[in-house]
């Protein structure tokens, strides 16, 4: 088998076998197939797309291409979260806690990733003392005892992923339905856990730009996660605005614990009651989803799923102070509000123009060495659909800086402000 | 400018700008860009292909990426010739010759190559003595005094043509127009030539598979070079079948040596009639093609350019008692007929499976470092529209090894011989 025999018969649209996928995965992960061969095989996959064998198969050789955790001495069903990454995304710090506080073994590695705002990581050690570097040891023991840990991504799970999306990330070839699939299921299949809710963003913000093609990629990982015998939900959600209010990192942990008390945005506390009332379906704690997301409610009207969180905290070395009292958490000098000119009902908040301020104001990171602002971000105060009047506040801008004239300017051409009244749907379908 | 940018618009389908491609190609030379970006954006190109004004950019990025030779010391038209690379292909050995013997200056620089049988290079260095080797100076006195010289490729010319032809033959990105236009016409555009005849080989052993791929090919090489202040012409050439009768290193040689003595096959001889004709119009020493035409049978018939072969040989240090007695040249042990099981005309000799016997009894090469063998090959004894009875002789191979059972195989299956009469012609078309 040669590589270039490989690459050309995908560049020429014919199916590739098994062996032919593992070779290249393998080949690559091993460094016997080399970076150029490669991102030439990404690109055609990018162009002739595959099969969802070729999928299957592309997942399961990245899958095997390294360690798969074992958590088979944790009892009962254990359940991961995951989101194809969304501007403002804080579902896990409100649905981990939720599920984790009726017993359910929430088992959850999260990337530090690139993007607007840090990954989970980074938001959870916006919180003093945080550790996000458990063993896997330290991790396996705190699932057991407290039904919850929220660690950072081994380096030995799944490293085809690890090696392939750093190739793509710089060759052209992210934005490809079969190569975003196996790549968050080869990471989450090697996690370990039996049930995995996926979120996949959809809209403008979002990797997949039209429902069609979230379909097709959530129906692709629903698939692939059956064949290894898991149960694998996805939720198609709304990506045209940002989810919730808060753009930042302990910004939106402040949110996140806001939801926990019941006053989180009505969007972003019904995403995140269904997402956790899936898993709980799922693990056979409910046994209709009506009943799942009527405990799920529960669990926050009575303050077991705050609790959690606060234990969660506290257990991985953070100051869970912070959770019952979250004006400890350090505030920018600088808080603008961004002014409307306009009157009108709110059509659409860019979710990416949004992400990218937020960028600029230091919240996220380009590189992995960055390091992201905890402080920094963007607090909508008005949300689509809804009616503003000119001279309104449409949000706050957090800064460290004086100056904020582009993110300002950003933020305010984000919103789109028309005439006629406006409604739309958060979550757009569930496929499992 | 970012390459991954780069990368995406060409993924995208946009048009690229000039500065847009000199980075992406200056940039690769220079070691800024790494390999596996490159590959990337060959499979885009591969995929979108690339305008006129992009090719024409290409090439001129590609072409100043290294040295222009500066063959202005030498008086009146200089001339070079080039082939797409056919099997059987010893035009450059009569063709050179024969301007050559009139006063033109050919100016030839030529690859080594990897392939069925050598290069232009391979088939010289089979004449003892041969010394393919000279100084740039040397090249330039010789071209002087002789008017004519052949020697290898010098390295600073195109550079980039070579670090990415080196890509492109391991990434599956070998078989796109523009890069294949872009790829010669650097090459030969820096080699500092005024005339350039090129050969487009079109068939089954050509890159070129139709008639309307190798009239875009050619189209785009006569225009760059158009744009350049040069005379390109284009023939297009019928590669169905071998190029006369002779594939090996030696063997070819023996062949040019017999076309330069009258004795030449008729396809074969008419080709280097055509290509020299072309050469002798564009360079102002006939008035008419039929003139040309005239002038160039001339040269043969009168020994001038047999005695311009001879020359050519002594200059470059050869023995040029074998271009008066190619009797002394090596020849092989066993030399087996290969007899037709059929009885009918010949339809087709397919040139690729002739090329790769040729190739399996070591006259070519796979890896730049693997010798060549001079003295074995393939003599045909028929050629397509020919009538052969059953127990007749289609063609001889030449080879070192008693155990020939596989290349008798494939020198058999290459002949398609049928009960009806057929005609093909050589030269397809002439692109100007």
């Amino acid at each position: 088998m040669r590589a270039s025999d490989i690459i050309i018969k995908k560049r020429d649209g014919f199916e590739l076998t098994k062996e032919e996928i593992e070779y290249m995965v393998l080949g690559y992960t091993n460094d016997l197939i080399p970076d150029y061969q490669m991102s030439a095989f990404l690109m055609a996959v990018y162009f002739k797309g595959m099969t969802d064998d070729e999928t299957a198969n592309l997942t399961k050789a990245m899958l095997y291409s390294g360690d798969i955790l074992d958590l088979s001495s944790i009892d009962g069903i254990k359940v991961d979260k995951h989101s194809t990454g969304g501007v403002g995304d804080k579902t896990t710090l409100v649905v981990g806690p939720i599920v984790a506080s009726l017993g359910i073994k929430v088992a959850k590695m999260s990337g530090r990733g690139l993007g607007h705002t840090g990954g989970t990581i980074d938001k959870l050690e916006s919180i003093p003392g945080y550790n996000v570097n458990l063993s896997e040891e330290e991790f396996i023991n705190q699932v057991k005892e407290i039904c919850i840990a929220i660690i950072g991504a081994s380096k030995s799970l799944a490293p085809a992923d690890k090696k392939m999306y750093a190739l793509r990330d710089v060759t052209g070839t992210v934005d490809s339905i079969p190569l975003i699939a196996s790549s968050i299921m080869s990471k989450k299949l090697a996690a370990g856990t039996d049930v995995i809710v996926l979120d996949v963003k959809v809209g403008s913000g979002a990797f997949m730009k039209t429902i069609e093609d979230a379909k097709k990629l959530a129906r692709l990982m629903v698939d692939v996660g059956k064949s290894l015998n898991k149960k694998v939900i996805a939720m198609l959600t709304n990506m045209n605005d940002p989810l919730g209010y808060a753009v930042g990192n302990n910004l939106e942990v402040i949110e996140a614990i806001n939801t926990l008390n019941g006053n989180g945005p009505k969007d972003f506390t019904d995403l995140c009651i269904n997402a956790s009332a899936e898993l709980i379906l799922a693990s056979g704690y409910a046994n209709s989803l009506d009943e799942a997301i009527n405990l799920a409610k529960r669990q926050i009207d009575n303050k077991e799923a705050l609790n959690k969180l606060a234990e969660l905290v506290k257990a991985q070395y953070g100051d869970e102070s912070y959770i019952y009292d979250p004006n400890k958490f350090a505030k920018t000098p600088f808080i603008i509000p961004i002014i409307s000119y306009e009157t009108g009902y709110i059509h659409s908040i860019d979710a990416l123009t949004i992400g990218n301020a937020s960028m600029k104001l230091g919240a996220g990171r380009e590189k992995l060495s960055d390091k992201v602002n905890h402080r920094v971000g963007i607090v909508l105060n008005k949300k689509t659909g809804e009616y503003v009047t000119k001279g309104e506040t449409l949000a706050y801008i957090h800064s460290i800086s004086k100056d904020n004239d582009e993110v300002i300017n950003m933020v305010t051409s984000s919103f789109i402000i028309e005439a006629s009244e406006f409604k739309q749907e958060l979550i757009l379908d569930v496929i499992k």
